[in-house]
C-alpha cells in the first residue's frame, strides 16, 4: 500500500478523481487508486477502512456523488484523515455531493473540498500540506508548487491583452 | 426481533421518531426501536443490516439528519425495505439530511419520507401498507385507519366557526 | 393488470421510467405501463388509485415533474404502496419534482427515490424488496441482482488503469 | 354557495388564511370557507372541483403547505380561476409549499400569490380583480382600498421620527 | 387595444411568452403584445399600468427574467389583473425570477405562473378562465380545449408501446 | 434635501435601516429618510427618483424585503447611485430580497449590501466611500471609522480569555 | 494608473469581465485591467488595495467566482468603493460566487452586482453613477447612454411583428 | 506558538469555536486562540498566514460566518493545513459561511468541516488525526477518544425506554 488512497465509488468518478493523482504525482507523493462503492460494497468499504492503519495508509482522498456516504463511512472506520470530495452530480450539481459529505455530526470528520476538479485538485494539495507536517522535502517541493502557481498567475495577466 | 425495526442515529432523534412508534403500535404491528449511529457504530450498522433477514426483520426504519448516512447503509446491507426519515437539522432544516438520504445511487433504494415527524408518521403507514399486501387483517386495519383519518379531516372544518 | 403498475404523467417521462421497467423485467416481476396526468386526467387517476386493490396491483411506481402530484394523489386514493420517482424538471432540475413528491403531509406516505433515472431504477428494486418479503424466489432474484452489481463494482476497479 | 370558495388543506391553516376571508369582507365579496385535505379527503376535493360552476362557486382560494397538491388538483377538476396560498411548512419554510403549487404543468394553471400572509391577503384581492373586470361596484371598493393603503404607507413615513 | 395585454421586459424573452399569444390565439381571446422593459422604460411601464382600465385592457400578462419587477410594478399602477410569467434565467435558471414575482408584499398581488413555457401556457389559459367568468362561450372553448388536452393525454399512453 | 436618501418600503424596516442612518450620522453626512412602498406607492416612487438629481440627492440608500423593487425601480429612474439592502423576509429569510435587488438586468445597477443589518450598516459605509472621492475630510473619518473598527477587533481578543 | 482598475481572480473570468471594459470604454472612463488571485497572489492582492488611493485608483471593479474572496478583501485594504461581480462558476452556477461577495459582516462593503454578463456590465454602470457625482460631461455621457437603452428598448417592441 | 492556532473573524464566534478548544484540552493537543478578522484586520491576517510555519504553527482551525473569508485567506498565506468551520450565519443559517470556505479554487485547500458546533468539534478530531499521524500517543488517545464516543452511543439504546 501507499502512502494516500484516492477511493471513488464508481469508475464513472475516475475523470474529477484523477486531477488528485496528477498532482499527487507531481508532488511525488505515492498514491494508490481504488473503486468502493459505499452501497454496493459496504463490506469491503469497512474492511478498507478498518485496515487502513495497519496497511500503512496515512491519508484517503474519498470522491463520491449523490448521497455521498463514501468519505463519511471511511471516516466512520478509520482514525486516518479522510478528504472528501464532492463529485459533481447530475440533477443538483453536487450539491447533494457536498451537503452528504460535509455535514458530518460531531465526532467523525471528513476533510471536505470544493464540488468537482477543484476539489479533486485540491484534495491532494490538502494531503501534501499534512504530510509535509513531518517530511521538508515535501515541504519544499509544496512550497515550490505554491510558488510556481503564484507565478503564473501573476504572468496571466499578460494574457488580457 | 420483531417484523419492523425503528433505528435511529442518535437519541437525540427519538422525539421526531416516536411518531413511527406510536402509529405502528396503532396498527398492532410489533416492532423494536435501536439507536445506531452510522458514523459512531459502523460495525453495528453492518452487523444490523446483514442480520436483519435471519433475525426476522421484514422492514427498517431509519431516522438520520445532516449527512445522514444510516437509511442508506442499512440498504447496503440488507435488501430489506428500508425507509429513510430525514430528521430535521439545525443550520439546514433537514435539507442536507433529506439529499443524503433521497439522492441514492441506482441499485440501492431508500424509500423517503418527509423531513421530521410527518415523515416519521408517514414511514409507520408505508411499512404497514408492504406488510398488508400479505395480511388481510393489516390491510383492514390500515383502511380503517385512513378512513378514520378522513373523517377526522371532514370533521375538522367546524373548527372554522 | 400485473403485480406493479408504472405511472407516468406524461409520454415525455417514459425516457426515464423504462429504467423502472427494465429491471423489473430483469427480476421477472410482471407489469403494466400506464400515462396519467394527475392535473389532465384528474378522473382516472382517481379510478386508478381506487381500483388498484381491486384489479390486483400490489405496488404503483409513479414517476412526475415539476409540481409533481400524481404520487401523491394516487397514495391518497389506495392503501397500496407507492414508490415516487422525480422526473428531472428542465428549469429546476428535479429540484420541484422532488420536494412535491417527498414532502407529504403525516397520513398519506410516498416513498420517494432519487431524482431522475437512478431514481427510476431504485424503484423497481423497492418494489421487488416490499415483494420479496413473501416470495422466496424473487428475494433470492434480488439477492442475486444485488451480488451481479457488487461484484461488477469490484470489477470496474481494473478500468482504471 | 357563495362567489368565492376559501379552500384549506387543514385547519392549521387557518390561521393562515383567515387574511384572505377579512379581505373578501371587506370588499362586501361573499365567500364560504372549507376544509378539503387533498390527501385525506381526495374524493370531496374531486367533487368539490368538479361542482365548482353548478354551485356558482366563481374563484377558488386554496391555501395548502408541504406537497401542496391542492390547489393543483382542484385546478385539474374546474375552469374556474384557482388562486394558490403556499402556507409556511415547518422545515423548509415554504419553499416546499411555493414549488408544489406553482409549478404547475402547461394545461392546467394556478394562480399563485406569495408564501403566508402576505399571500392569503393578496389571494383575496387577486380575486375581486378578476370579479371586477364585471362589477364596477366592485371595482371602486378595490380602488378605494388599494387608495387607502396607498394613504396610509405615505402617512407611516411620520413615524420614523 | 385588445382584451388581454401580453407585455415582456426584453424581445428576447418573446421565444417563451409567444406561448401566451399561441393558446390566445386558439381560444380567440383578442391581445396586444408589448416590451416594456421596467427598468430601461419606468416611465413607460407606469403610463401602461395607469392607463390599462381605460385604454379597455382587462388582463396584463407579463413575462420577465432575473430580477423581475414588471408584473409587480404593473400591479402596482393597476387594479386590472396581473399574471406573472417567470423567464428561465441563465445562472440561477428561473428562481430569482420566480422569487422576484411571487413574493409580492401584502396589498398587490401578481398572479404567478411556472417558470418559462409552461408558464406562459398556463398565463393564458388562466387569463381565459377569468375571462370565461362572464362569457359562455369563452367558457365552452375552455371547456373544450381542456376537454381536447385530456383527451391526447390519454391517447398518448399508446406510444409506449 | 440632504446628501444621501434613506428610503425603505415600509416602517417596519426602521429597525434594520436605523443601522444605516447611525453611521451616516457618526462619518457626518447629511441624510434625509423616507418610506416609499415600491408597490402601494408608485407614482411618489417615480417622482422621487425622477428628482433626486435636481432635489440634490446624491446617494440614495434603499432597503426593501420579499419581491424587493424598490431599490431597482429607484435605480431605472435616476442616474444616481443606487445602495440596495435586502431586508431579512419571514418565509426565505431573505433570500428571496437579496435575489430580487441583486440579480439586475444590463443597463441599470444597484449596488447591493448584504442582508439585514450588516447590510443597512454596509450601505451607509460605501455611501461614504463614494462621497469621500471628491472630499477629503471625510475620507479621514472614513480612514478614522475603519481603524478604529480595527483597533476594536484587535482588543476584542483579550474577551475570549 | 487609471481612474478605474478592473481586477479578475483569473483570465478565465476576462470573458466576462471584458463587458466592464467595453462600457467604461463607451462613457470614455480610463481603466486599467489586471488579474490577481486572491488565493495564488495574496501579498499582490493587499498591496494593491492598500496602494489604491496613493496610485490614483477611484474606484475598483472585482470579479471573481466560487469562494470568491476577491472583492471583500481588496475591500478590506481600502476605502475606495469596490464593486464586485460574482464570476458564473461550474457547479453551483455563481450562487456560490454570490453569497461570497455580497454577504460582507459589518464595517467592509462590497458593491455587489448580478451574476455573470449582466454584472459586469453593470459594475461599469455603476462606477460611473459614482463619478458622475463630480463629473458633469460624464454625468450627461451616463444619461446619454441610459436615454439611448432605453431608446432602443422601446424600439425593440418592433421585433415582436 | 502552539501546534493548533484557533483562530475566529469576531469574538462572537467564540461559542462555536470553543467547542474546538473542549476537544483539543481533551485530547492534550496544545493550542493558542486568537481573533482575527479577514475584512477588519487584513494586515493581521497576512502576517499570521505568513509566520504560522515559523512560529511553530502545526495545523489553523478557522472559523467565520457569513462571506467568510478567514479560512481561505490564510490558507492563500501558508502551506500549514487550515481547517475551515462554517459559522452559522443569521439570514442564510451558515449556508453562506459553507459555500464562502468550501468552494476554493484549485491551488489552495480548505478542509471544511459542518457548519456550527459539530463542525468545530471535528475541526479539532480532523486536527488530531493529522498530528496522529506523526504522534503515537495521540494516536492512542484519539482511539480512546473514538472508542469511548462509540461505548457511550452504544449505552445511550437504553434512554429509549
Amino acid at each position: 500500500m501507499k502512502q494516500v488512497a484516492i477511493v471513488m465509488g464508481s469508475v464513472s468518478d475516475w475523470p474529477t478523481m484523477q486531477a488528485s493523482a496528477t498532482i499527487l504525482n507531481e508532488l511525488q507523493i505515492p498514491f494508490s487508486k481504488h473503486v468502493i462503492s459505499a452501497h454496493r460494497m459496504p463490506a469491503q468499504l469497512q474492511d478498507f477502512g478498518q485496515q487502513a492503519v495497519t496497511r500503512g495508509i496515512d491519508i484517503i482522498i474519498a470522491g463520491a456523488g449523490g448521497a455521498a456516504h463514501l468519505p463519511g463511512m471511511l471516516a466512520a472506520n478509520t482514525v486516518r484523515p479522510v478528504i472528501g470530495v464532492p463529485i459533481e452530480s447530475h440533477a443538483l450539481h453536487g450539491l447533494d455531493s457536498l451537503l452528504s459529505i460535509v455535514q458530518m455530526p460531531a465526532g467523525v470528520p471528513v476533510a471536505t473540498m470544493a464540488i468537482g476538479v477543484a476539489g479533486a485538485k485540491n484534495a491532494a494539495l490538502q494531503a501534501a500540506s499534512m504530510l509535509a507536517l513531518q517530511d521538508d522535502q515535501l515541504q519544499q517541493r509544496l512550497l515550490d508548487y505554491r510558488a510556481a502557481q503564484t507565478q503564473k498567475a501573476i504572468e496571466s495577466e499578460a494574457q488580457l491583452d
